[in-house]
């Protein structure tokens, strides 16, 4: 009987995380100060982050312990399993082994919980009570009210208006959890206050609920902010994913060609590639993909340069692909990868071309999102069905070359909850769309002016 | 560190299913031809399954092979993981080691593939082209949309319009595993015209979408009927659950004091149940309990009795604990436990005594089931909150006894699709119901005149 999967046993979970920065040819460009053009300090970071976060975050050791605590928590679902998807070999027909992580097993069901579990640790043990956050679509949101529940922390989750009226499962899902979500802009905060003055039915923005998530973590006593993705704490935390895709390609003696993940603020991406990175910058071959939507196309289009992490301008300024901080990504169903820049890791690693990005269009990546699922059964969110895209890209390339390729891609979580993107898919709605090269003249004005990196 | 789960490799899945028919102390009842009072025999059957279901569906040997193209999709997402409960059974204080199978893994998310899969596999070999079902919250008619997809057969499933308006999820799971999600009753059938013609605004029932699909199968060649519980091939091939859980309990030295599952049509609790209570029948001790609800209580408050399967009085006769066949349940989000009757194994096990019967109220399923998704994590399906509860009243039972308990359980889905249940119950929204005496009465009135087991 043929192996579908590898699975590893409770003890055999890695027990350190991955820092790439202690193995970067270049070291990373440190985010500045806007006002002063500075790199920030710790201290300008400590009313939003805790400083054992902040340590990790500029940390140059090269493998971090995890701590015993999140070990445990990670137990609920980790060791994911490693797949072969044999059915979708078949229907590509071409000269590949495919192997993917299946992060879809979590609670939420994505890879989020990787980073909201340690975050709502080190806060806990830092003495914080309670923590704010943004959401887009939801998948953030939800882990992180999973990830206070089990630390005891309170949690409140600013999420777009939108997102909050038309995808209610997702806040269900962290009112189940405990966690309160409020929809943005609100009357909570100043923030949300001045654009309800002015556009009373705003329907709210990733940008104005950072705003929102920071000015409360700032004004409540013993709170902190939480982020999901682009710092290097988060993309660190992640790397349990290709840590533990290491060890099951190893147990069966192969080793990837190709490693492939989709990447919106790059946490999904890092998480199952920097550990193969490493492997590259000592020598090893082997080609590492980044998939994007060429509605947003930060790492394909975008400029390398210092920007603004929001459209509030609250953030440091960051060393990173972007397609301007007052870019407004088109309502395309992968919430996820809606993301003006990119994790000034990710960028770094493009930038050094240790990494390269695609970018694929929404339509060809629910036409591939619909035939894994008609194969391998598991729906796939429609972030995933980016990596997806890239795979088979990789595939077709790979027959019409006739050469072999064992490719590797993180499944960064199921669709069950977007299905209603699936419905549009299938029914005709979608359309494709690729952006004006009007807009990367725009992005190139909206950094007009910041140092560069 | 402590151990949080037991994992199997794809090579140590089962390689067949238990038949408890070849252990029973008494035979079963044969289900009777309404019109002659006399034993159905297969010619009766053969024109809604194929023969080598119907051959399964009486077959007296004790196990039975999975076939290897059965075991070969079974690998998609078996063998699951068996959890130990540990922070639930923190919170429940109780003198207790709790041990559940985690069924949610599964594509859709639920126990249902396990069944789906041969059926469609039978039929296939058997030379059928298409299958016709009906679903009423949709479980049963996206594990056979999946199903279908993998054996390259066409799929019809009528769905009660009720639910297909309101839970659009399960309906757009089918479509994106290509098939055909029609709502019932509908314009395809002549029982589905003639309940329209009557009552144009009907929300439809599952008596109803059993006689559309069975009507459908009949008048199309090569199709035939598919049932996702309450037959005894179907409470076979969900054995498979409760034969891997042996073995990862033996795997780390424990057995059961108790085994529990839910039930409604009865093949999650004997998926579970039916390899532990045959260790009962040689002697083991050992204490199998199946969950209902309040609101359905089938084997708790039911007769015992001869009774049809649905509300049309197109099935045969079946011995089982019953609420007679025109019952119709509270519209409970437990959509899964909602029918009249209970599967014929699991009804005479109750009625020799070999396994027992409780009730939980939907209110209590909710609270206990909040509990676990903020101490476990996973958010349970509403079909999986009555176990949950049961496990609940059994550790309580344990801690006022001061007796040591290792539980055991089926955690037959995750609940994402039905959050807006959560939402009804954190918003106070729930009551709770208990079935009056006068229903009990009705039932009796129902089966009047129809012969004894």
């Amino acid at each position: 009987m043929e192996q579908f999967k590898v699975v590893l046993a409770d003890h055999e979970i890695p027990r350190q995380w991955y820092n790439i920065q202690a193995d970067l040819p270049t070291p990373l460009k440190p985010p500045l100060h806007p006002g002063t053009g500075q790199p920030v300090g710790p201290d300008d970071l400590s009313p939003i982050f805790p400083m054992n976060l902040i340590e990790q975050e500029v940390s140059q050791e090269r493998y971090i312990d995890i701590p015993d605590a999140v070990l445990e928590k990670y137990l609920l679902w980790r060791p994911t399993p490693l797949y072969r998807a044999r059915n979708f070999e078949k229907l590509l027909n071409a000269p590949v082994q495919i192997y993917f992580k299946n992060e879809g097993v979590s609670p939420p069901g994505s890879h989020k919980p990787n980073t909201a579990v340690p975050q709502a640790y080190y806060n806990k043990v830092f003495g914080i009570k309670r923590i704010a956050t943004e959401t887009g679509a939801g998948q953030w949101g939800s882990a992180l009210s999973m990830a206070c529940k089990l630390f005891g922390l309170e949690c409140r989750v600013f999420m777009v208006r939108v997102s909050y009226d038309q995808k209610p499962y997702r806040r269900l899902m962290m009112n189940t959890w405990g966690a309160e979500c409020i929809p943005s802009p609100s009357t909570l905060t100043e923030a949300g206050r001045q654009i309800l003055a002015e556009h009373p039915d705003s329907p709210g923005s990733l940008g104005i609920a950072i705003s929102e998530a920071v000015e409360d973590a700032v004004t409540h006593e013993n709170s902190r902010y939480s982020l999901g993705s682009v710092l290097n704490h988060v993309l660190m935390h992640q790397t349990v994913i290709g840590l533990e895709a290491k060890k099951q390609m190893e147990a069966i003696g192969v080793y990837p060609d190709v490693v492939i993940g989709c990447a919106g603020g790059g946490s999904n991406f890092a998480g199952i590639a920097l550990p193969f990175v490493r492997d590259k910058i000592y020598g090893k071959q082997i080609s590492i993909i980044a998939a994007e939507p060429t509605s947003c196309p930060t790492m394909t289009r975008g400029p390398f340069a210092y920007d603004f992490g929001d459209l509030a301008k609250k953030t440091p300024l960051l060393a990173m692909y972007t397609l301007g901080h007052d870019f407004v990504p088109a309502p395309i169903h992968a919430g996820g990868l809606r993301y003006h820049g990119m994790a000034p890791i990710v960028s770094h690693l493009v930038k050094e071309k240790l990494i390269e990005a695609r970018a694929y269009d929404q339509v060809e990546t629910f036409e591939v999102g619909v035939n894994w699922a008609r194969t391998e059964c598991f729906i796939p969110a429609p972030e995933t069905n980016h990596a997806i895209a890239a795979v088979a890209d990789v595939a077709n390339q790979a027959r019409e070359e006739g050469k072999e390729k064992v490719i590797l891609f993180d499944w960064s979580g199921h669709g069950l909850i977007d299905l209603a993107s699936y419905d549009a898919y299938l029914s005709g709605k979608l359309s494709a769309y690729e952006l004006p090269d009007e807009e990367i003249a725009r992005a190139l004005r909206a950094i007009n002016g910041f140092p560069k990196p």
